[in-house]
């Protein structure tokens, strides 16, 4: 009798996209006639840029020639790649990152659910709340958790509610954790944490030799060009901090996928006895059993990014999603919602209107407005009542959402 | 105090192919001279095949355009490779298999490796020994097993040795576990098991009510027609097993990076309780939280490798590779080895001459062959004595590399 892992018996319900998708089909498939726009799941619309294709084009013809072809990668990732990460992320904002240090991957979400697996079971973390499901979920199916209560608050998680008195951007745990997953510019509620906000919870870490799991997915959408996009721009953040970045919506790679995440060579965790471990060690044994690299052609894709031409039209798909939320933003404003975010992130974060809940909100929507959003409670308990609307569709698209939502929310 | 998963600390060494790389990386600095001949690492060699460069080139192109642009894909894969995975790899085998059954990744190391993710902590296993280091140290990271003793095994793993005697296909454990690791064709040793052996597997999984993890990534190296190369071809077995299949050696996707895990719908686990669950679910939500498909170029060319020029073109280059395995079976027969495997697998399985260990024979072989091969000891205990060499190269590095290992070992 094979034994399962009863800790998948916690998660509240379906992983939180696809049960969107499923109600989306079933509008569809009852409502053919409705023209439906999705402005739920954070997935980017434009096409690759071509300096991108380009860089695919050619490496796909190189890998069919006897010298250009490559089997198994480096472990980490290739140096062309490399390189260009450590000069174009960091060494132009001023931080120093060794190739060693970086670890390519297909994903941040595959990153964020699986950095748990190097830290002990017993392991007590922090999450804000509304949060993007994966850092909860894979801690819930490592049996890090209890069960969730009536609101989907797991027992032994510390929660830090992101509300509209703080800015969504909660201040550190008075109770020590030994891990806080932190995502800025935030998914979901658009939020971005100041350098001051930074230097706060890389104080709190040192001060409590804690480790901060910083998801800078959406990094490139940080328009001010003061603010922090690393979180190693923070003195101090080396010592107590692991970050993740992502192509994916910095340059369409939803459906490409590549991504790395950085550990600094002096970021230790301890055993039982105190002795203290690099978790860069733990981390490339992980990568290095349980993962195989990143295609080469992605690879070279991914590279293609940091190019001049790649620079410049990545940018500019930046730019016009980013116009698109501040539409969203202003749109929404003036039709009586109160927003915050799509200034730094592309996401707007809405609160429900005539204190409908998240879902109720999503099923008006889709039923009366023919639109896809992100119910707010499916981030978390602190999101109820409130709904996320995602800037990643055609500008025609977003000002017809925008019209939808007014009609339909009209009193 | 961030505290650590300190079963890794268990791990006895490097995984076992960085470590080969480092000897070869060090040997090579200090002999820049030597032309080091590779059949260590069982990488593929040949380029892309002209249908998958194709199919590479035009998805490139495709995800340029509006129209043609995907982002994330369908968490399972696409339909399109779905369907020919069901009608090419099964049905052309009398095999049924529901697309909801498949699940497409991004290889199988990495589904070797996840899938014990979904089994309880306390599930007992069984390995073949020697065998393919990640059923192992996966289990080891997850904390299902105690330290590792003087020969590397790990106390509470069961493990079943491969010998000349049983012509390196163990017979089921007398003691009953919850879980085998069962890899045909074998990596390391080349074996492949007959339709009667894995008859009495699955017969002995159904008695036990255990779950076979059936790894089949070299299953295109079966040149007699009439062995099995699904074990859904055997009754009973869709009750009792998970298969793993890759286009890794298949199609000379080590570089591209594509596999699929089968789960039936019908093979459950148990709770604490005895309640059955489908592993198929558990699956389906680790692979939602966790992983995010693969990407779409790669997914039309894994279906390219299915078109009518797709399948001649990989089987030219499987029976490129097969005649390589011949010739170093052989070769180093001639020169008095004693070899098995090499005939349904790309991998020969080679007693260490002179009473040699392992590393001893990797050593020499390096030194004075500048041949890299994969000490048999890295599999496990069993395989010490033993040393796997590779079909994974050019005709002309074969048949010079056998010159070599001839000369070094002349007595």
């Amino acid at each position: 009798m094979a034994r399962i892992n009863e800790h998948y018996r916690k998660l509240s319900a379906g992983y939180l996209f696809p049960e969107i998708g499923r109600r989306v089909r079933a509008f569809s498939e009852a409502h053919p006639e409705a023209s439906v726009i999705r402005l739920g799941i954070g997935d980017v619309t434009l096409p690759l840029a071509p300096a991108i294709v380009d860089a695919l084009r050619l490496a796909s013809i190189e890998m069919g020639s006897a010298e250009g072809f490559r089997g198994y990668g480096p472990e980490n990732g290739y140096d062309f790649l490399l390189d260009a990460i450590r000069e174009h992320d960091y060494r132009a904002r001023g931080v120093e990152v060794a190739a060693d240090e970086i670890f390519v991957s297909d994903g941040s979400k595959q990153d964020s659910g699986n950095i748990q697996e190097i830290f002990g079971q017993s392991c007590t973390f922090a999450v804000t709340d509304p949060v993007y499901p994966v850092y909860v979920d894979t801690n819930v199916m490592a049996g890090r958790t209890g069960a969730a209560d009536a609101q989907g608050r797991y027992a032994g998680i510390t929660y830090l509610p992101g509300t509209e008195a703080n800015g969504f951007v909660p201040d550190p745990p008075g109770r020590p954790v030994e891990i806080a997953y932190l995502c800025s510019p935030n998914n979901p509620t658009g939020a971005v944490m100041s350098r001051a906000q930074l230097e706060t919870w890389v104080a709190w870490a040192r001060a409590h030799d804690a480790v901060l799991i910083f998801d800078a997915a959406y990094d490139a959408f940080i328009s001010d060009p003061a603010l922090p996009r690393s979180i190693y721009e923070i003195e101090g953040a080396r010592a107590c901090a692991i970050e993740m970045r992502s192509f994916s919506k910095r340059a369409g790679f939803t459906g490409v996928r590549c991504a790395y995440t950085v550990i600094p060579g002096e970021l230790t965790g301890s055993t039982a006895s105190g002795e203290r471990v690099p978790l860069r060690s733990l981390w490339s044994r992980r990568h290095a059993t349980k993962f195989n690299s990143v295609p080469y052609i992605i690879q070279r894709a991914a590279a293609a990014v940091y190019t001049p031409e790649g620079r410049k039209q990545t940018s500019e798909q930046v730019g016009y999603y980013m116009a698109n939320a501040q539409t969203l933003r202003r749109g929404l404003g003036a039709a009586g919602f109160t927003c915050t975010g799509g200034e730094h992130a592309p996401y707007v974060w809405v609160r429900t209107p005539q204190g409908l809940s998240s879902w109720e909100c999503f099923d008006r929507l889709l039923s009366r407005a023919h639109v896809v959003c992100t119910p707010g409670s499916g981030f978390g308990a602190a999101g109820e009542g409130y709904f996320r609307i995602s800037a990643f569709n055609s500008r025609e698209n977003v000002e017809e959402a925008i019209d939808r939502i007014r009609r339909a929310f009209a009193r």
